[in-house]
């Protein structure tokens, strides 16, 4: 069974968009964070216990970038919670037909590992399986 | 504060969807329903306490039919539910700048009551405000 971590949206500027959120979801962001490598600016909002995290890109050529010039603005992506092996995960998926984009984790935002799969294998839903990134020194995952 | 009732993800069949669904969220849909009135019938997961609601048209002329065109099948929209009084809620979010789609709200799959915020006043998101129906005859809501 999945677990929801978060719902991603994708915005043009950040600082409005929390002005914006803050009055639809009824509550303020709890926290900004830059992910250089996927070149956007994030925030988080926690509504009754489920995560939004709005995602607006620093440079133009981010994927969100490229995806509001295509799409525009909205929802850009569906977050599930992998609890054990991130990479048996994207295995898994593999076998059941979905199309990892990048089969090898990224960092992703609130400390996570990422991997998103390709839209046209899931029904246009991009959907992102994540996973808490270890504290420790121990690699291998 | 607000509480996420579902994830509405549009569908061309909901047959094929339903089956590839089950593999992506881990879990069996639970019910099948049509609303008539909005040209859908739609199917409903849980997924670890989060509904996702699929919506397939049953009418070329529906809502969901113009979506897939235009955009293509994916997240549809993002509901909300209002504990206390729908009307209420629409007026307050009216006043914040959310442009209620149907300002009297219309009868929704799995007893609900529902109103559309128009996506370009909520950054791209299609936002359902929703409402149990009251089960009782009293009306007046």
């Amino acid at each position: 069974m999945k677990r929801l971590e978060h719902i991603g949206i994708a915005v043009r500027d950040l600082d409005e968009a929390n002005a914006l959120f803050e009055k639809l979801l009824g509550c303020s962001h709890y926290k900004v964070e830059e992910v250089p490598s996927e070149g956007v600016r994030v925030s988080f909002f926690n509504v009754s216990g489920v995560k939004f995290e709005l995602l607006a890109p620093t440079r133009p050529d981010s994927a969100i970038s490229r995806h509001i010039e295509k799409r525009g603005e909205g929802v850009h992506h569906v977050a599930f919670e992998v609890d054990d092996d991130l990479e048996q995960a994207i295995a898994d998926h593999e076998t059941m037909g979905f199309a990892p984009i990048n089969p090898v984790p990224s960092p992703g935002a609130d400390n996570k590992r990422i991997c998103f799969l390709h839209p046209k294998s899931t029904g246009g839903v991009l959907v992102e399986l994540c996973q808490e990134r270890a504290v420790s020194g121990s690699a291998g995952r």
